[in-house]
């Protein structure tokens, strides 16, 4: 196999409709090469002649040595935004690593707005209270509309937009507070006791990230303390993919006030495509000399 | 008693925060007499003379023979948007009677909007599955943006708009069918088996306005035949206002592609208030010579 410029290397299986994808998104920058569709040698050749490598998972789609023939890569690409549970620490120091932050943007939007919507007009409990008979008709109901921004007028079209330094600002005025930052040093365990208690007794804390950026015990202990405070789980602390099995050491899944979803908010309708050709645009980038997007820096690499 | 002008006559209780909000939507047009503060003598003076009724309910706010003194008013103004279970015929026949149409646009907006996500993204499924330890991240949710219009093009911005001789060919084209007509003769049972055939087989069928419109056995056939069909249902066919009890005849409730809410569509924060506001200013057009908004016809007129 001979390259003329150095290719896009995938390292997972592409169908033809999503190779077709690639291309398009690619637009010409540079040849692709599935790794799947190589021998040993040729793997090791791709490899070493990459222009940029992209991957759902390294450590499962690199074999033992692999990972040190990407020395001279542009770019690791990586087709999902947290890659906190990734070794990154085996791939070549030297090598840009991007995430494909924003890559399930729309699905997992919808998906926060519905777990909070869900919460605000508190749909499970009263699909409960009606198998029980219960009709409950004039319950009052939370309204989303115009809590989003800063001022709460709702005339007002720009969003709250703050620094980290302003955190403390944005849990006491928020109404519903969507997680969706990587797991990093600097977010593990950033909401905790203090925080939570800054936040509204009836705010909605969705979180569509990691578990571990939210402490578990405290956030059960203020569930329980507010039974108007809801806890929408996406993102959990031990989960199947990255954990090997699902466990929650506190019985959210008892609690009234938790909406629960099996981290699944990036399940919708062609997410998958969208995040494919996000991440492919951003190997495009690195192959024609462009700065890629969402480059962690060494410092932010967890494993 | 006098009235310089004809009053409005408010035909329920009014706390001080609403009779502001009354004072303020009427914007002087007429004064504001409350019927619950009146005796007997003054309440008859105070219909004889009245601009507008604003109520609730007429057959449970006036009393015997207190309808008839109404003859010679402007307008019957409604609280509400569903008078279909009123006795409209107790009614003056030559004085206009108008609903509150959109009195509770966003709160029912809202709550349509989180049925439909929750059904899209099986939000209570996977919730229950949660609950049994099942973890089903890799499942397929539905989205709802982009397909709202009638040609399925994410960049266009205009909702399909169509009248009811459209009908069929809005059901073969939902994703998403939001029922919010009012009940008359010509909606009851609109949505039979033929209709609901003609609906894409993963459509999601929201109702916030009355069971009534649609059949209650060929939904349910239809949500047993199509595991893929949601129905989210928030009006229901005998309820507690209307009925005096809540009962189905069909088993909704152990149907895993239902969502159910007890009709409080219209619980959301602030919507009594601004239904409030909303009558007042129909009847302040009524008063000060304009064309009320509304206006059911008498052919119309269910009861």
């Amino acid at each position: 196999m001979e390259f003329s410029r150095p290719p896009l290397v995938v390292a997972f299986g592409l169908s033809e409709k999503r190779k077709a994808i690639v291309a398009d998104a690619l637009a010409g920058a540079s040849d692709v090469v599935c790794l799947t569709e190589l021998d040993e040698a040729a793997r090791a050749e791709a490899l070493r002649n990459a222009g940029v490598l992209l991957t759902f998972n390294t450590s499962k789609e690199l074999r033992s040595g692999e990972a040190a023939l990407l020395a001279s890569a542009r770019l690791i690409q990586f087709m999902i935004g947290g890659v906190d549970f990734i070794p990154l620490g085996e791939l070549p120091k030297g090598v840009p690593v991007a995430t494909n932050g924003g890559g399930y943007a729309e699905s997992m939007a919808e998906h926060a707005l519905a777990m909070a919507l869900a919460a605000a007009k508190r749909l499970i409990l009263e699909h409960g209270n009606l198998k029980l008979g219960q009709f409950n008709q004039f319950t009052h109901n939370r309204m989303l509309a115009g809590g989003v921004n800063r001022h709460g007028r709702t005339n007002e079209r720009v969003d709250w937009i703050g620094t980290p330094e302003r955190l403390n600002e944005l849990l006491e005025a928020a109404d519903v507070l969507v997680i969706s930052a990587p797991l990093t040093r600097a977010t593990r365990g950033l909401i905790g006791a203090a925080e939570l208690h800054r936040m509204k007794d009836d705010a909605i804390l969705v979180n569509v990230a990691r578990g571990e950026i939210v402490q578990e015990r405290p956030l059960y202990d203020q569930l329980v303390r507010n039974p108007r405070f809801t806890a929408c789980i996406d993102a959990w602390w031990i989960e199947p993919v990255r954990h090997g099995e699902f466990r929650i050491d506190q019985p959210f899944l008892d609690l009234p006030n938790v909406i629960a979803s099996p981290h699944n908010s990036a399940q919708g309708t062609g997410a998958h495509n969208i995040s494919l050709r996000r991440a492919v645009e951003n190997c495009r980038r690195a192959l024609t000399g462009e700065a890629p997007l969402h480059v962690i820096g060494l410092d932010e690499r967890l494993m």
